[in-house]
């Protein structure tokens, strides 16, 4: 029997594989020989580990989710300002980035997985509800002017902005490798630019600039200038 | 031989009945069979007429392209004014809501009909040139304060809302009859909130004004009171 640190190392390296797989030829077309293959193991040890390739799929999701759980669960202390809405969105946007087979073909992936459907309607549900603490903090501050119902139909529509995006790129016939980069800049852009309304005038020029500035860049040539 | 009157007749009604129930409860859960059936006609003579299910939601999105391309195609003559681009979007929503299976399963149908998909990028293609063919005319009066890129980004936002919109709140395990009326007038809501952003104080005013009056409302009842 092999030591239990080189099954979570082989667990681990099966992920990475699946993830980088099916980012570039997206979940459908991938199968789990592709996966084995692409590390050099047996399908049986890949099978060892998971029994389908749904299985991977579901894995990814849960490390997707505890990672942009863990975004939506940063409490929002003293007052925010503007830039915290724009860290938050940005930060989703990145993780959505790294995970983008989870919304490219989400439709799909639900459809075959009712547990993981109820998984992912909370997930939106506690990002939906952190991106509201944030704007009804930002309210409070006088910084943000928006009622209390506006912050809730905000934080939907920037809810399904982060959601529905790469889908909808990915359904105009964009290759899935390649000639994306600039996708979730766009994303970011649009998110920022509806949520730029509702500041005072200072807020509002420094979140149209910060949107402005995702045209400019791909995504990636962004993240490497800004982080 | 039955004449080509009825056949073209019973065709209609095929597709009336498919509309109906592929709206209902979803095009991936309706068989033909529950198509003849709710007709009453022979499974037989649905086959007469289409060769499969795939056939008949082909031929809907035929009907739904020709009347969203007619409103694509409304050129823009003179000085357009605010509520222009209101009724473009409004209408728009209005046809995307009476063959709203399209969108909540889209990604599902497109991907088994590479034709389909072709066909439903230029439609696309084909609303997002008209929403900025409309901008651009209204930038040039002077009503909406946007460059160029501002316009195209715009357009194509706009365009990504009318058609994911529905999808994404499918997504989230909204019943598929009933409790959804308001769904397409949330989606309006947040088209025209976005625009408004470019439109000088009193068409920003006009603009916030009709994207509220989308939240107080369901879809059937605004259109009941509207048109």
């Amino acid at each position: 029997m092999r030591p239990p640190k080189q099954r979570r190392d082989t667990r681990k390296l099966i992920l990475d594989a699946a993830l980088r797989l099916f980012n570039e030829i997206g979940e459908p077309d991938a199968t789990t020989n592709h996966i084995a293959e692409a590390l050099d193991i047996s399908p049986g040890n890949l099978y060892y580990h998971f029994h389908s390739k749904q299985d991977i799929a579901r894995a990814l999701f849960d490390r997707f989710a505890a990672r942009a759980g863990q975004l939506a669960a940063v409490p929002v202390t003293g007052h925010a300002n503007v830039e915290d809405l724009w860290f938050l969105l940005h930060s989703l946007f990145e993780e959505i980035s790294a995970y983008r087979f989870l919304f490219r073909d989400l439709h799909h992936l639900l459809r075959r997985d009712p547990a993981l459907r109820r998984d992912f309607e909370r997930l939106l549900e506690r990002i939906e509800r952190a991106i509201a603490a944030l704007c009804r903090n930002l309210a409070g501050t006088g910084a943000m002017h928006a009622t209390e119902r506006e912050i809730d139909v905000l934080a939907e529509q920037l809810t399904f902005i982060l959601t529905s995006w790469l889908g909808y790129r990915s359904l105009l016939g964009m290759p899935r490798s390649g000639g994306e980069s600039q996708a979730p800049a766009r994303g970011a852009h649009q998110a920022l630019a509806l949520a730029a309304q509702y500041f005072d005038p200072p807020g509002r020029k420094l979140l149209d600039n910060l949107a402005g500035g995702y045209l400019d860049r791909a995504w990636d040539a962004y993240n490497a200038a800004a982080l």
